[in-house]
């Protein structure tokens, strides 16, 4: 699928649009989903033009899986999750709703969580999450 | 968490239990869930013993997630499916059933999908998904 470089997460990329962000390197941005499933839902995209898995180039794909263990563990420890969600969407069919591919790690439990990109969240509180998930990130 | 060698999937991977599998290599088995959340439901796992993404080395969950594109085209292609849902659960608190860590591929629409681990699917539908998969990984 051709990829569409106006969508919202390619414009957090260039920085017309801002994030709650809480992790970047050169290949891959970690950010905080503003309508979170639940308390520190957090996104993470390769930097890379791809609109789904299935379009993006393996070597970045197995980097940002690493960066994405990296995210868990940290959401893990600063927020003292007994579990997390990853999950990734591929196609609108699917329940994409952003076309740029975009991994959700999502605190605790499946069976408590929103609709997928229902409804937005508190600022203030997603604000606080990504501290503590920098703030661990930080530690390890 | 302490790996647990006597799980559904350990004894799959040392053949004490049998699998419908669509795709094996030295470090990596693809295998069909037998309680599909959706016709086509697969499941992937790196062989070595880790419980969740998080315990999982990060050189094995790279070629890992590189296998888990691979069968994902390989879904798409062969059910043509229009969406795939990859999911994976770390920790009983985010719905892990097995402990084992493992990738599920689902196709089509999150919001048709059944409970997770619910309820057992007919052994020759799933067969023949397993067949149209293989196929498709053989021509890809």
């Amino acid at each position: 699928m051709a990829y569409d470089d106006q969508n919202i997460f390619a414009k957090i990329l260039t920085g017309e649009l801002p994030a709650l962000k809480v992790y970047e390197d050169d290949q891959v941005l970690a950010f905080m989903d503003i309508m979170p499933q639940a308390d520190g839902h957090t996104l993470v995209i390769p930097k890379a033009p791809a609109t789904t898995l299935l379009d993006l180039d393996p070597e970045i794909a197995a980097y940002t899986i690493q960066v994405v263990q990296k995210i868990a563990k940290a959401i893990e420890s600063a927020l003292d999750a007994k579990g997390i969600v990853l999950m990734q969407l591929s196609g609108a069919a699917a329940g994409q709703t952003v076309p740029h591919v975009h991994f959700h790690l999502i605190p605790s439990s499946i069976h408590q969580l929103g609709r997928h990109a229902a409804t937005p969240g508190d600022p203030a509180v997603i604000q606080a999450f990504a501290d503590k998930i920098k703030a661990a990130l930080a530690t390890q």
